[in-house]
């Protein structure tokens, strides 16, 4: 698991310093509270207290989680790559916490469930999931050309 | 931009040994294409010419890129970086070449028009781009409780 930033971030500091983070992934329903997270810096305010939600504290890493969303993973600190403007940060995952509803019924992640959603910054914008195009390594069977 | 792969992968070399590499993004109607190609191995398949696609020339770095998709970042390898069973490579990005048609009114790449699509690996599936969920940076004002 990797995360890139600025060494001005406050995240820069927490990582660098507790060798260690968690990374919360939000649903569509949470997209208010995940671009809020993003607007302020934890410098200046609570962003707990702020938004009303609750930390969930890991046992393995220093470093709190989101309870609300509904996937948590949390990662020791491997490596501190610079790269330019942002440090990259690569982390070993120690555990993965889900909700049983984002599962489905093999008890694996289930992305329809989870409905996470992305940022594109052409045009700063988030974008949620789409529609299932298909099974991997299956849908190019017939693309080679027959001699 | 960064690309993580195993040792045994063709491309593993081909971007070790040339110190550079292009990214390809295909759309939506190229995905039976795209699943070819993690389907077999540069190593005993040429796969442009079993699956008729043309390979365009960098002239930035010593690899091709796939022609018939709207949208090509060309890279110099900056860091060969050793994590578990994957490498990382992070290349700088020379240039980035985008068909017309993929572009907004501004000019800037527009995801709607690029219809990317990503892999599931939970349930080995690939989903495309869902709905506009709104602007970032934006949608998360009313978060903060007010005092």
């Amino acid at each position: 698991m990797a995360v890139a930033l600025r060494k001005a971030t406050y995240t820069y500091g927490n990582i660098a310093g507790q060798g260690g983070f968690t990374i919360s992934i939000p649903s569509e329903r949470h997209i208010h509270y995940a671009d809020y997270f993003g607007m302020v810096s934890g410098k200046n305010t609570d962003k707990f207290a702020a938004s009303g939600l609750t930390p969930g504290r890991s046992t393995l890493v220093n470093a709190p989680y989101i309870e609300k969303f509904p996937f948590v993973l949390e990662c020791k600190l491997l490596q501190k790559i610079e790269i330019g403007l942002h440090t990259q940060f690569i982390g070993e995952i120690l555990d993965i916490k889900a909700e049983a509803e984002v599962l489905d019924e093999k008890g694996r992640l289930d992305i329809e469930k989870v409905q996470p959603f992305f940022f594109a910054p052409e045009a700063n914008t988030d974008y949620g999931v789409g529609k299932l195009m298909g099974e991997a390594f299956s849908i190019g069977r017939d693309v080679p050309k027959k001699p």
